[in-house]
């Protein structure tokens, strides 16, 4: 009886140590480790890791978005599946084959609906993000027979998702409104645009174009005025340039009432005012430009660089409107996320299967994470922002 | 023994099953109960209450900050008490009375100190936000002997503090880089700043006037360039008017480039242009508008009144730059606060003591939360924000 009650007292006591620990979700971080399958959970305020998660597939050019409580992310893999991490438990909850071959996804606003965009077949899919329950899909047939891949794919107010169709040289808008009978609307984009992104007032999307200099504009609160080209001939006369990665556009880099936008193939920032949409500026960097992302209180816009240049990074000052920190951080910068107010940046550097954190301000480093051939970092912070 | 037994199974059980429920941080709500001391933690996702905690104090004009990964809140009350809540475990884990009469308080960008702004004595006190061990103080000793009420703290990046003195009529910048050792900064401001804000970038803070027509503004990028006045006599020549209820300021008024400000005492909003800081316009409300807040997208601003207009509320359409919808929701209007990506809105009705919960794009009513004559409403996201 004895020995019983001492048994059952460990399985009790092991049974509550079981429980992981309470903690806020605010400052919680995941990161993708593309080449292995593997995503590790870290801490933004102790900058450690606390969890590593297997078996998530092909992780290249994977990305995550929150649930609005900040407890699951949805990691959206190349080979188009979708898995749901518990980010209290430190585990996978589901993990579903949606698509032959994605390329990212999105979260509606109220936080209900997890939409997929897919490269094969060229759609968008949107799950209950409960259950990843198929809720209803919007095949990107854009003339009979002819499905585009979709890109540039983001959330905006009134549960509606904004898109770019690589294929169709068009943006779509669909409303979940009734999350199982989306209504969409086209709009005219221009040749092959590559990416989007939605301001971070949800407002105005953007999507930038491969087959001509150019960026397609839509002002989402007057779509009855259509979708109209800035930045138009921003290379022109000049020697096309060989382009190595082709950029990313994300709602962070709207600062101080300025977008900077990557030049593809030029080793340059464009800088438009978003009141008139016309360029203002140009800013020559050390590079072709992957992510060119503001710093939440937009003082400094951190650029990113393809191959062979993908060692450095480079700091712009907005008051200035240069360039005024060069760094050489670490080998194959892929990626950057900032904390929500500012004051840290992490960056991966694949090749260097590292996490190095700064101090924006200093620009020190405070510290470091190991992984393997990280990728994208995905902050808990992100489920209280639109556009993403 | 068999009954031993059972009763340290049934212990054990408990044990267990009082540790709480695993649940993120993202979505949770902080409801003042000021005549009563209470607050009450909710849900913005399920938008149910889910904790009711007491002995908090003098709760009137109290306001809250959140730890930065949102697990705690920090309640600062009108009598100079300091309370820490655990919105997890749903308790009070530590009050303090740190002054004889307070008027709110902030915490810094990298989440370790939170400051308290005090009427009498008149400074800001710093404390760490794990033990609310006293870290400094700064008395807003202006001249000497003198010590002014001060008003409008506000956040910074840099672990800064910006502040206004009303007695002084000056702006104080202090800097807690060394947290023990702040450093501080004055500029002049005018007549009587009686509030203030941080733009939600942290660039420009914006005090108020009480004792003249007008705002005084601080670029906290160039400070060097010191502090000007903008909105100068913008009641010119017009008869003064009784002034039922001080407005607020905060952040949350800047939408599309634009701020929006109440006017004391007059039945308007003062719109400026954040690029010139010039008045561009002014939209007529129905009566002396309280707080002016911007949904996070910035579409719509939400207007609440003094006495004897506080039943009513305006919501002014920016893109038409006038009011598109008068509301009457509930009795003793006091505050509101959006969800971070704006589908609702949460309206306190103190008369009616309860919460009122709105989508904000068809303005119907899909919730309430009764609560005893219930005022400030502080979500955790505000742990993401700058200026807060």
């Amino acid at each position: 009886m004895r020995i019983l009650f001492s048994v059952l007292l460990v399985a009790f006591l092991s049974a509550c140590a079981g429980t992981p620990p309470l903690r806020g979700t605010g400052d919680l971080a995941l990161i993708i480790e593309r080449a292995s399958g593997h995503v590790t959970l870290a801490n933004t305020s102790t900058r450690q890791p606390y969890a590593r998660i297997g078996g998530l597939g092909d992780l290249s050019h994977a990305s995550a978005v929150y649930s609005r409580d900040g407890r699951y992310a949805y990691v959206f893999g190349r080979d188009g599946a979708l898995s749901k991490i518990d980010m209290l438990e430190g585990r996978m909850v589901k993990r579903i084959v949606q698509s032959g071959n994605a390329i990212g996804g999105s979260i509606s606003q109220d936080g209900r609906i997890v939409v997929a965009q897919n490269y094969k077949p060229g759609g968008i899919k949107a799950f209950d993000a409960e259950t990843l329950e198929l809720l209803a899909e919007v095949p990107a047939e854009y003339a009979p027979g002819q499905f585009s891949k979709v890109v540039g794919l983001a959330d905006s107010p009134g549960n509606k998702f904004v898109y770019a169709l690589f294929d169709a040289g068009e943006i779509w808008v669909s409303d979940f409104s009734d999350p199982r009978r989306p209504v969409t609307q086209r709009f005219p984009a221009g040749q092959n645009p590559y990416d989007g992104l939605v301001t971070p007032d949800g407002r105005h999307f953007l999507a930038g174009l491969f087959g001509e200099d150019g960026v397609a504009l839509l002002d989402l609160w007057q779509p009855e005025k259509g979708s109209r080209k800035i930045l138009e001939k921003y290379g022109r006369g000049e020697e096309k340039l060989p382009v190595y990665k082709m950029p990313h556009l994300r709602g962070w880099s709207v600062a101080q009432g300025k977008a900077y936008l990557p030049a593809i193939g030029r080793h340059e920032v464009l800088v438009v005012d978003v009141a008139t949409w016309k360029e203002v500026g140009r800013i020559p960097v050390r590079g072709q430009p992957v992510f060119v992302m503001a710093r939440p209180d937009g003082r400094q816009v951190w650029v990113n660089f393809a191959f062979p240049d993908y060692g450095k990074v480079d700091v712009i000052d907005t008051l200035k409107g240069q360039v005024a920190h060069q760094l050489e951080p670490g080998k194959g910068i892929l990626h950057m996320e900032f904390t929500p107010r500012g004051e840290n940046v992490w960056l991966s550097a694949r090749d260097d299967h590292k996490i190095l954190i700064y101090n924006t301000e200093n620009l020190t480093r405070i510290g470091e994470i190991t992984a393997d051939a990280p990728s994208g970092i995905f902050f808990s912070s992100r489920a209280q922002r639109i556009g993403f």
